[in-house]
């Protein structure tokens, strides 16, 4: 990675010295893994010299990483005080079916907004086709912007099956995960669910409700839930802001059942 | 969803009427679902007015719902013809470790080019610590951009244990995933792997070399992955195209042991 690693490898092919955006990447990608697990523990990142000699770096080099974690939101740069983690970046697992409440409970208070909570009286049909109910008729849609110690963190747009939904626009929306509040009203377990990640910009007006720039990179997971029967009641879509949480997996090699 | 949606709402309460960049946002989260779905099978989307109808909506929130979903570049529109998958989005499950060249087979054909495939002397500390390699000593570096037909898919930077790696550099790496080389070459299969998955925006370096817009979102999924002895070999950061490609998971409420 120093700025002769083009010359100076040993397979004795000739190549040309690496462009700088390049090596900046390399170095940017390997801080974004130490900050995303936590590495820095006082949040305060070593000095441009420092990082440079780890990295075998040139001084330029390390600014351009040090810029492009600063455009993701990762760190800010201060002059005088050195280079801080902005926020802790909080981790999801996909390993099991979890509501973000539950996930990020450890990490903070998280608090909603419920911006709607309603009946619709004629789903659109999309929406009752995926969720298995009658064309034309009715289902229930609740929005939240969700809050971790009073930062925006996630925009959610959920749809349920009408007799799923509608105990919960009596139940603490504001304070609850719906998952939960779902198990405790059916008095039946959650069976599993179907989940598809996608990374999408924000848009002007998501980017205003989460307080960050248009064009910021968000998640957005698609998730389909059913209950333990199989039938599916929960048809939602969680924007999340990517400088607030990256998602973990662990994963194996022959399948999770070891086989 | 429709412009009434607000004052239609049947728990009593007073709120206005929802503002169109949000019923946009609902009608384009339904159609991300279903285009990734691969509901579009002749990769058509019905006419506007056809969408209106179906999502309950005024063609001006369905109008800006479609350029939303444009500006991810999921959808082309044409006058005269309508509104165009632009290419299929790939699935990656989450499920099990596999390489993109595995799960991207089904799909088309996938070829690397191999930008970088070296031994680097003295590997950057925060790499050796990765791979509990000895401090100032060599690791392998490999970075390729991969393409699916011919279309720029992602841009991959691999870091190598030596004994591992070398072996490598005289693989096909161009034409072979780097995952089954390691079990070929060792003779021994791989074990799990760490993966955290960010989302990230597209510097113009990157922009240039997978063919998209400065600023378009991308996955930067970074992945430590260890032989079954448990021993970190490869740890690495692909950076895909996030209007290519979508991550998908199975997720159980009770875990996926089913305890």
């Amino acid at each position: 990675m120093s700025e002769e690693a083009g010359a100076g490898s040993t397979d004795g092919r000739a190549r040309p010295v690496r462009p700088r955006a390049e090596r900046a990447r390399q170095v940017a990608d390997v801080l974004r893994q130490r900050i995303t697990a936590g590495a820095f523990a006082d949040g305060v990142l070593p000095d441009e010299r420092t990082l440079g000699r780890s990295f075998d770096a040139t001084r330029n080099v390390v600014r351009e990483a040090l810029g492009l974690l600063r455009d993701e939101g990762l760190i800010t740069r201060r002059r005088g005080i050195g280079t801080l983690v902005t926020a802790p970046k909080y981790g999801h697992g996909l390993h099991r079916l979890t509501g973000l409440a539950e996930t990020l409970t450890e990490y903070g208070t998280l608090t909603n907004e419920v911006r709607a909570a309603r009946v619709v009286a004629h789903a659109p049909q999309v929406v009752t086709e995926r969720l298995a109910l009658p064309v034309g008729g009715p289902a229930v849609y609740v929005e939240r912007l969700r809050r971790l110690d009073g930062s925006p963190l996630s925009l959610d747009t959920t749809w349920l099956a009408p007799d799923i939904g509608q105990p919960l626009l009596d139940c603490d929306l504001a304070g609850r995960d719906v998952f939960d509040l779902i198990e405790e009203t059916t008095g039946s377990r959650l069976g599993e669910a179907e989940v598809t990640v996608h990374a999408v910009t924000a848009e002007p007006d998501t980017a205003r409700l989460l307080g960050i720039a248009e064009g910021a990179p968000l998640f957005a997971i698609d998730r389909l839930t059913t209950l333990a029967d199989g039938r599916p009641v929960d048809a939602e879509t969680l924007r999340v802001r990517a400088d607030r949480l990256a998602l973990r997996a662990r994963l194996h090699r022959d399948g999770a059942d070891g086989s």
